[in-house]
């Protein structure tokens, strides 16, 4: 078990083990209960009965409130860097797109939309733990849509953060607007959306599909 | 006064006489507070403490923070219908995009955003007010994207949804993911912001201005 923020586990002269898994539990815990409470109503305590942890187990390793919540998301923004695939621009949006909404719709899929609220509250206990997720994120995506250019998929000075804040935005937007009554037809149409999304703001930029052509021609 | 949520006003036998000014500063007070902490935040307490109101009063008009929030959400979403100016579908999209701009970056700013998230967890709370608020401005959305269809600006069977979704999404999506510390420079370039996002939508769309042309051909 890697710990995340570097710190030792404190040594005590008393002899019990720690427990391997309980970094990893008091994560989940506290981000599930993060993403249905928000800063304001998440506990120390609450955290520690959810992960079924001793609550001074949880005060000796955190402290504060404010420790656990930058270190859960630290730790669940900490994604090893992804490969971007030499497909055509739309396949890699289609992804990106995909991904986005799977996380809207998956049951952490709160988090990070409180996180983006919250942290004009409390820019001083979000913004870096958003920053370092967010860092990837836009790593990723400024990667594929430089390399759509170079590739002669789009005119050249194509903004990627306006692709970007433009798919990502229509997604959020459409979930968040969407009332929960009707959350079983956004997921039946989940993939025709998608599409539209990606094909429109393809159309806003325009895209020349080159990649998928030249795919085809050498799969021919 | 207007009671807003059309219910009556205790009549109590001791002889405080109601004070006029209390629905709004109360209305007023648990918006301001909601934006700051949100639902698990929220207490009776705190807002008649922020509201200078009697707790008692508070009490005995609202009962609950359930009732206090909705009702203070519906009053604030309760705007009156807006007459849709007879512009271009560009200068009609300038505007809303700059209200909802504006929106994000006044002091109340994070209450949408807030009861759009938590409608997702307590939907039985949110839903409703959230909707008597979307109401009206996908009214209006929706009008001003039919009128441009029926002008000749936009392609028939253009998707209204798209359209607002785009706008709305892309300003929400830039909102939230600018760092606190850079929100100096959003305000700057906002106008130069609007109208990027703007025109990046009408070229999605394949917009063509017809009724400025017309406008300024009548003007000359």
């Amino acid at each position: 078990m890697i710990n995340v923020s570097g710190t030792l586990w404190p040594v005590s002269g008393r002899g019990r083990p720690p427990d391997p898994g309980l970094e990893a539990r008091v994560h989940a815990a506290a981000l599930e209960l993060y993403g249905e409470v928000g800063w304001a109503g998440f506990t120390l305590d609450a955290v520690a009965r959810r992960a079924r942890v001793g609550k001074a187990a949880l005060y000796t390793r955190w402290g504060s409130k404010e420790k656990l919540i930058a270190d859960a998301l630290v730790s669940w923004g900490a994604e090893p860097p992804q490969e971007i695939e030499s497909a055509s621009l739309r396949t890699n949006l289609l992804r990106m797109a995909t991904d986005i909404l799977d996380g809207y719709l998956e049951p952490h899929g709160l988090i990070y939309l409180r996180a983006q609220v919250e942290s004009r509250v409390y820019p001083e206990l979000f913004g870096q733990a958003l920053e370092a997720f967010q860092r990837e994120r836009i790593r990723r995506g400024r990667a594929i849509v430089l390399a759509a250019i170079e590739r002669g998929e789009l005119p050249p000075g194509t903004s990627p953060a306006l692709v970007l804040d433009a798919v990502a935005g229509i997604l959020t937007n459409h979930f968040l607007s969407t009332p929960t009554s009707q959350m079983p037809t956004l997921l039946e149409r989940k993939d025709k959306y998608v599409q539209e999304t990606v094909d429109f703001v393809l159309s806003a930029v325009g895209y020349r599909e080159r990649g998928e052509d030249d795919q085809e021609r050498a799969e021919r």
